[in-house]
């Protein structure tokens, strides 16, 4: 276990819209709730935090209200862009806002080359002095890392920490993938576990930390499975995992764990209605009514 | 045959870059070569135009450049964006341009419904007099229209094209691709083909339009294609292509047409050197060696 700050139960707010403004109360609501739940840091505009489809000024207010409102929480600040020198801007405004680290997704439109990529990453670790989070999520971004590449810029200097997109389910097979990923990659360099339903597989299988969704909006129950895991009580965090499995099964049902999550947070009060940004639309009535009832029958309120 | 200004040749040119900044001299230089070339339209800001990783001020003074310097040809601008009221903006960037139509490709960083997209049709189509091609680019997008969201979208008012990403290679099955779209949108509704090395075989089985990568930089090979398959010559229009099979080969080896397109306008001196937005590397000196051989030996400069 390392004493980096790019361990643990890192929690990815959204990032609420209200008829198509950021909802600064909303946002500051979520941060502080997190802050106080006691998770071990907050990414503030993560995917779930809808950094692709916010403007530069949109994105710079959400970084520094993020930081003013986390207290001694250490935040992280998703710094994606399409274009390399849209990608500096943004870590500018993070540096400026007092992000202690940056998250960067290779995100596409063209495809990209691993060269392309690993450009990428040099010019920004170049760039900044900030710690950086190497964000893999091809659901997304449509880019698949190898583990070549990982290796190629977790030597770059700067990179703190490998965001993964799952592990596979077998508690073994999640332990060998893992450790093919730490085989080659420093050992200050951290290895995050993300979508959810991996997340205590991922743990128990020597990740050291994960980048949840659902933690930035129900901190405890994402708290429970990682202070499980990182105690070695690996069948007290499989087992709150299962508890949760309705949960996953909405995201795997729904589209993916964003607009359930938005969905949760509009039930409980905690984002307005319909808090994602158009086209998105959200879910429907009566997805949104099966989310209650999940939400009420795992008693996440 | 329709009257429709949605018909025959729409030329996709390239927005060079030079220093990360759109090069106007290089992009006035390709919209006045179409135009003198007497291509049908010019599509500024499609994929090929990179509007994805432009400023909302650089596609506003692109889309004014392009019009400018395009004399009477029409000229249609790329309006896609990850936020509906991005796309809008766009738009309304477009009409103060004086844009002929406006091309929206569903631009996607979290996956998209079928609803979510027929919403963002239908709210552009309520905000704009302008004509709208429909952009279907999977490729790009990893949004996929089935046919049913094609019926859907085209029955709104102001869809005046949909721009689909290449047939079949056989004929008989690409005619029959193109009749089962054409038997669910309105006659007014042009239908054009992308992927040049299926635009011959679209333009024979029944498309209207070619929206075209290459006629943005090398404007008359794909008239000859064009106005040969127009006037029914149809084995002239396969045989031009075919001649250019060394050309379509590199696209496939070299990861698509954008970079082998850019490598080509700046071997012939119409853009800068690397005038793709970085990350976009473009092609490798080995690469660009093989591009300038090609287009010596086919005779395209």
């Amino acid at each position: 276990m390392t004493s980096s700050i790019f361990t643990g139960l890192s929690a990815f707010p959204l990032t609420p819209l209200h008829d198509d403004h950021v909802d600064e109360r909303a946002f500051t609501g979520l941060i502080e709730r997190l802050a106080a739940a006691g998770v071990d840091s907050i990414t503030a505009l993560g995917s779930t935090g809808s950094y692709a489809y916010l403007t530069p000024e949109e994105r710079a207010r959400v970084a520094k209200l993020a930081v003013e409102h986390a207290g001694s929480t250490p935040v992280f600040v998703g710094v994606g862009g399409l274009r390399t020198s849209h990608v500096l801007a943004h870590i500018d405004a993070a540096e400026q806002a007092g992000a202690a680290g940056v998250l960067l997704a290779p995100m596409t439109y063209q495809a990209l080359t691993a060269d392309d990529v690993f450009e990428l990453y040099r010019t920004v670790t170049e760039h900044t002095e900030l710690p950086v989070i190497v964000y893999d999520n091809p659901g997304t971004t449509h880019f698949t890392f190898t583990i070549d590449l990982y290796a190629r810029v977790a030597e770059l200097p700067g990179i703190a920490s490998i965001k993964i997109p799952g592990v596979p389910t077998n508690p073994e097979e999640a332990r060998e993938h893992v450790a093919g990923i730490r085989a080659v990659v420093p050992e200050h360099v951290t290895i995050g576990v993300s979508g959810d339903a991996f997340a205590a597989t991922g743990l128990n299988a020597g990740c050291e930390a994960w980048y949840s969704v659902i933690g930035g909006t129900l901190p405890e129950p994402a708290l429970t499975i990682t202070r499980a895991a990182q105690a070695g009580r690996t069948s007290e965090a499989v087992a709150e995992s299962e508890r949760l499995a309705p949960l996953w099964g909405l995201f795997t049902e729904f589209g993916g764990s964003l607009r359930v999550t938005a969905a949760i947070a509009e039930h409980l009060g905690l984002a307005p209605h319909q808090c994602l940004p158009l086209p998105i639309q959200g879910l429907t009535e009566a997805q949104r009514a099966r989310v209650a009832q999940v939400v009420d029958e795992l008693d996440l309120a």
